[in-house]
């Protein structure tokens, strides 16, 4: 059974995954799953992944959800090159660390924002205030500053010399606040470098391709009411 | 140089990493970090952790943050029994996919859980309305449904049939509402058989002195206001 590879690019997760399997040349079909058309409350993706989420993986019977999770399986599955989840324990450890880390910080800021700025407002039809927004952004910028200062620090890449999953789950993120209109590298020079290193150790078209659906979310078209109604209590909860 | 583990038994990912440590014989120096007495924000740990929070590992120059990653780290270096985080790839992903998981789900549900009902009204005087509890014990109880219906299953442990990281970080995570007074084993049969395993699995007599300081947090001391104004965003923070 080939590879199933469940994903919406609007989801910073899944480009994630996207780029690494295409980048490392790992054959798989891509199963859309669109998610401001509900596609994933579908009966026929709760087979897939019960709880209902982008990305899921599948390999015949073997299901796999989690994008941290579905990384490191294709790391180890394809055999791809060191760099990206290097042997060595202590740089291994350092890649491992900044996938722990970013789940309750930079991921929760920047989907935050992404919502707060664009899809709240212009896809549901739900206003948000000033102030939510303005504190959803300082926290943000507060978040930024750890990256920077103490998981970036003097290298090139999170976790050395070469680009890793960490660059990759991070570049993704960050690239959500990009497409809600913030100019999230402007003032800080050593993430812009690094935004410029990471885009070309991906390669730029596959980068740009990537992230074609998110640097379009502004213009999203108004959900359907019904659509509306059962992703409301879904979205609210995924930023809460 | 020997390992220096900073631990505080009041954190749970604290616990994971002391339990697994002790259990595979791998030798370290306990260096208690006292977080009720705000030791973390002391500039001695900050030279360890600027990020001030515990756990963290020291090695010589080698410093490590994030208890997954600190768990990964001590498999990998000290050569444990496999079953903790297993070669079989299928296996290992389905570890790291619980380990992506709770993050955001049950670790959420549990800190919050324990500050909303324990923390902040004996420690920090400061009360949490009866709304708020409900609210929060209401998503514990979901996220525990899709903890034994799509991670447990009918498994003896979370990745099969033997225990592993995965199980760990749950365990010590559930016992945070336990020692909020929650009854979260009760009503959930599965849940609690899987608990019995996981403490028989670990060792009793490890299991209970890892979670001695836990069982007790309800006999915290009030906060001196110095420390408490200290700690108050962060915690706000963290539990947010
Ligand atoms: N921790 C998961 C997060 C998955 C997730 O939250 N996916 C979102 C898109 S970014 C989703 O599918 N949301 C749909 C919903 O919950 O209704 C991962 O990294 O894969
Ligand atoms: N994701 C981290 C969380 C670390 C964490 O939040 N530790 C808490 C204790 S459970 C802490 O040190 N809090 C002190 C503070 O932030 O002031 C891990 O799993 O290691």
């Amino acid at each position: 059974m080939g590879l199933e590879l469940y994903l919406d690019l609007l989801s910073q997760p899944c480009r994630a995954v996207y780029i690494f399997a295409k980048k490392n040349g790992i054959p798989f079909e891509l199963c859309s799953v669109d998610l401001r058309k509900g596609q994933h409350l579908s009966d026929v993706f709760a087979q897939v992944n019960p709880r209902q989420k982008v990305p899921a993986l599948k390999g015949g019977d073997f299901i796999l959800t989690e994008s941290v999770a579905i990384l490191l399986y294709l790391a180890r599955k394809y055999k791809v090159p060191d760099h990206w989840y290097p042997q060595d324990t202590q740089a291994c450890a350092h890649v491992d660390e900044y996938l722990a880390w970013q789940h309750t910080t930079l991921r929760r800021n920047c989907l935050r924002l992404l919502w707060h700025k664009v899809m709240l407002p212009v896809y549901l039809g739900e206003p948000v205030s000033p102030e939510m927004l303005t504190a959803t952004l300082a926290e943000l910028d507060m978040t930024l500053q750890v990256f920077e200062d103490k998981f970036l620090q003097n290298k090139a890449f999170l976790a050395g010399p070469h680009i890793s999953l960490a660059d990759l789950i991070a570049i993704t993120e960050l690239m959500h606040p990009v497409g809600a209109g913030c100019q999230v590298f402007e003032g800080r020079p050593k993430l812009a470098a690094w935004h410029q290193r990471v885009e070309a150790a991906v390669g730029e078209v596959l980068f740009q391709e990537a992230h074609e659906v998110i640097l379009k979310a502004k213009d999203s078209q108004p959900a359907d009411p019904t659509i509306k109604r059962k992703l409301m209590p879904r979205v609210l909860s995924m930023i809460q």
